[in-house]
């Protein structure tokens, strides 16, 4: 239970880390969209592990098969199945573990929770394997979203302490797949490197933040009180394992601001209403205002770390130590860069759909 | 469309700052729970503006009644409704400001998205006194939880960037109601107060941070993974209005840690299984773990502030400037208090429903 | 749980027979529909008992008020909340019999699935009352509706085995409201009169066959492969009291039918594809084929009728004897008439709203 | 959109009838059921063709698969996928016949809804091989409910005009699988297969009536006012393709009787409270009264028949004939059988979870 986000588009996440297969359907995709295999590979490979310290050693093929509702290249209207057949698992070191949780993952709860039968392998349900599906996802969603010319883009903007320069949308889509730590600041990059191959060393981890920008969103997405564009993008964003905060615009440092300082002021640009700035991150009342959506997310450090830590063995509820072996990125933020931009596109769509943006065929 | 939330404890919002009254329903609460028009009154007066600086002067009585779904004293398992009839209402101030969006409110982007039909008076549905509608939803959710010993504690953190020191549970509940900003910390509070008070006398506003914690609550809650702990809660806490951010345990400086920091090494206590530290914040994988639950939310300075403001004319379409009369608040933060509590209520109770926790009758 | 209904149009329905009001939220209304309480006065007025012996005694003033949603006469895109106080309320005979189930009643499930918190007052939230929540949503629906010239007509075809002659829906639109038994076939309605008085002269009561038209639908509304046109109007059908049955165009006598009679020829008319019959009831694959939607509803007699009938008494476990008191209705169905208009607007509405049909501002 | 159904037991249907597969997904099941493919093959089988003229000679090996949500022979409490591979396709004439809408099906609404985009091939979505997805999760479904000992079970009573005789559930458990027709009354299953081998004979179809029982409900399932157990059931059936009326208990035939002959006194029987006739159908206000569930479904005849039909050409916009070919039923009627069960099934398992019956972890 659980498992469903989204409205009018929804989609429906299943399989596990180490079972046969990890997928999604989507449903409430119009009739019409051209879609081909190609067009979900191209998001997925972006979540690949890159040529850096940063990442799992794990080869992932994560070839993208699409199962249903196309015909002839193109949706047809009725629900969406996208696969990955899973390839190259060894669950021998999990199941070793079984009785040991592992700090800062989900093995303790999810054994409360589900008991004994719980697919602890790779982490199962609560593996990062998962936010694949999630890419395939949001790979439809950005198609949809743009026939709208609406555009997202997210970026790594801080890793272990490391922040990179504020830049420009322009400059960030041109930057942010020239480096495989997805941050378009090149000078960061080579200290986030640094930092992430130090924590390596020190068979240690670490966290950081990435932003996510969706450009040319018309005014009016949104549906307060409850449905609010903050709320709805925060859930999902925080569907992605290892997110612990979201922030809009000026965000938590606007609690330290006064309100003439907060408060974006209204002018008119080429007949159009904007504001001068942009600390509401492009929304006002759970509604986008047409600037610029702009939110943060803070990624924890790995939890996975191959130092010994503290647990207990929940067989015999006593204490005991534990290393997780195995291959784990030393850094997850990179990889979870492209499922910041997919969690946004699904909500969004969702969104623009709900305000009637979305034909039921396109034609 | 958005005015409802929750899965098997679902409530709807209705009414409008000032319209004839502000209201909610509540389907899913089980038979046999005692409830009186004095249970909500009680949550509701928590959010009537004390005796301090920080807030307006508007004369709310908020005399809630009871519509339905109780007989006897008792709720029936019918869908309750609760309602608050408005007075004390002027609306010729925002008559004259129709056409002028406030910087930082929603005026602008539901003009677009309603069109000329939106009821911009008082800020209509976008008012925080909508919240009433969320803490009388939250009153009901609180005694619920309270029959399964979960306690929701929220209280004032920062104010202006005053910061309180950190407190223990027992410190903060019994102290939290001892000052008007809800703050724990006494003397942290008084510098608080002065910082709005100087904020008031220069016709700003401040922000700030609030910490709500849920106690007692068991291993289990969450029904990642879209409807996770955390996804459910912030999408819950972002529809109160001045929210831009919200953060669970480390949060946002989770990311400036290692992980060997920022993993909760797991323990025995009293043949509990708990964790050392508490950086999750009592969520692992999106599942509560049973430590407690740490949310901190950033809620923005007052957009309404009597110095004038850059807006634009809507209807002319030119430059124009604003100043807010009426009552605001200079600092929203501790009438925001109750309203985070009761998010987090209403957002909690639904789980334990899923997690199969309350019973359909309360005997 | 489960008292709202509708995807994109929402309606939560509250309120008990002998509680302080009736009442239901609409979420999801466009905003710039004109709407007073007067639209919805007269919807609610067509469910009042009749002259006729058909209906109760109770004097239902039944007067509408608009408690949100609304301004300067139009909807404003928030949530809608309509209200009917009760009055003329007597208690007395329900308090009687508190523990003797009445056969045919929700007394005795209510009991057990709400224990003693039930409001039995009336029928509590299972009473024919309820139903003046239908008809006020409905009331908003059909002018929704109408915008898109979507029409709804209900009329009673059959009462306590006396069938109308079939009329065209021009006849029916003429003649539903000539006479209290909204049967479009005066003649009938006679015999079908005399059958009621005959029926209540004897303590006992009959049912009857409402059938529904939605005349000007769109090729294209329904979901499916659930969310079919008969499936969702078949589920807020079902919400009427008495409803037992269903049926859509040839209905059950489609079962003793060949395919090559009940296959519907398509051919051109005017341009348009029409169907040369309509067996299909106007749907084709849960989808609208843009000839009338045909549905029929079987209505049980009255349960409550003033002879001695054979229950139990919960409390003691023993058996005992019950004479139902207080004002019925001989038969219900003319006064279901209005209802099933309601939900089949409800209904419609929402489909239309998800084919994109309905704008989310009305100019 | 309207491919989910289920509040907490949740199915989503995906795959079309000359596509890749068909597949269900099924969130919500909780963990710890034994289930394996073996489980779901067998109900599977029971929807394939039988040895009697009244069925398709296509050959569906109809193989399932289960793709996610177990481990070691159990639920995870993961969602769970479930996969039937397409083969022996061939949709030559399918392509041929494209623009020229079989009357009685659901290709000039697909048409009109999903444009030139519709995967029309095999009537894709709209297929009544798509059922197979319904009869898988209702195999699951089935699993749940035999723990809390509901049992479901489903037969032919009429075909062709040709009624069986009335039977105790005993003797229709134990006689349903032993003929094609799946009908418990063999006398009246062989006039049933001459009667179809009669339409066959002279390329034309018929149609029939299921009875569906569930058995050993406990009292109390049903969530009124909308969520009612005959609107929720009524819904699932009506997504069953051919399916045009729905009753319960005395149905359409109560509208001719006597509230004094159609109300089901109360008595008590072996210490529990039962009633004495059941014209009910076992629900009382959109509840379950602890009576078996009678419903019956109302199946029109196959509109896919071999001899000349009129339609038009959608394209050139003409009238035009159309002799459908390919392999077909004569009579879907007993392949529908299982069907209801399905979905019968997955509707009660759903209330079962929402009264809170089943247990997030079966021990």
């Amino acid at each position: 239970m659980g498992n469903s986000i989204g409205k009018l588009f929804t989609i429906t996440s299943f399989g596990e880390s180490h079972g046969r297969c990890v997928g999604v359907t989507i449903d409430g995709c119009p009739a019409g969209l051209p879609l081909t295999e190609e067009d979900i590979q191209r998001e997925v490979d972006k979540r690949r592990p890159g040529a850096t310290v940063a990442a799992t050693t794990r080869v992932e093929e994560d070839k993208v098969e699409i199962l249903s509702g196309t015909f002839n290249g193109h949706t047809t209207g009725a629900p969406i199945c996208l696969l990955i057949w899973n390839k190259d698992i060894d669950s021998s070191e999990y199941e070793k573990m079984r009785f040991l949780p592992r700090p800062g993952h989900a093995d303790y709860t999810a054994f409360i929770k589900y008991g004994r039968f719980n697919d602890f392998r790779g982490g199962g349900r609560f593996s990062g394997r998962i936010t694949a599906t999630f890419v395939m996802a949001g790979a439809v969603a950005k198609k949809l979203l743009n026939l709208i010319s609406i555009e997202i883009i997210a970026h790594t903007i801080e890793i272990g302490g490391v922040t990179a320069t504020a830049k420009e949308p322009d400059e960030i889509r041109g930057s942010v797949e020239s480096n495989p730590l997805k941050c378009a600041d090149p000078e960061a990059a080579k200290e986030m490197d640094r930092v992430i191959e130090k924590a390596r060393e020190e068979n240690d981890s670490v966290g950081g933040i990435i932003e996510g920008l969706a450009l040319n969103v018309p005014v009016g997405l949104g549906e307060p009180v409850f449905d609010t564009l903050e709320g709805d993008l925060a859930k999902a964003l925080f569907a992605i394992p290892a997110v612990k905060g979201i922030e809009f615009g000026s965000g938590f440092s606007a609690t330290r601001k006064r309100g003439s300082e907060n408060n974006d002021p209204f002018t008119i640009q080429n007949g159009q209403i904007v504001t001068v700035t942009n600390n509401a991150g492009g929304i006002l009342g759970g509604i986008s205002n047409g600037m610029p959506i702009v939110v943060r997310v803070a990624v924890k450090p790995t939890p996975s770390i191959a130092r010994s830590q503290e647990t207990v063995d929940m067989q015999k509820m006593q204490s005991a130590s534990l290393e997780v072996k195995g291959r784990h990125d030393t850094c997850i933020v990179p990889r979870a860069v492209p499922v910041v931009e997919s969690m946004m596109a699904v909500t969004l769509c969702d969104f623009a759909m709900r305000a009637g943006l979305v034909p039921e065929v396109i034609k």
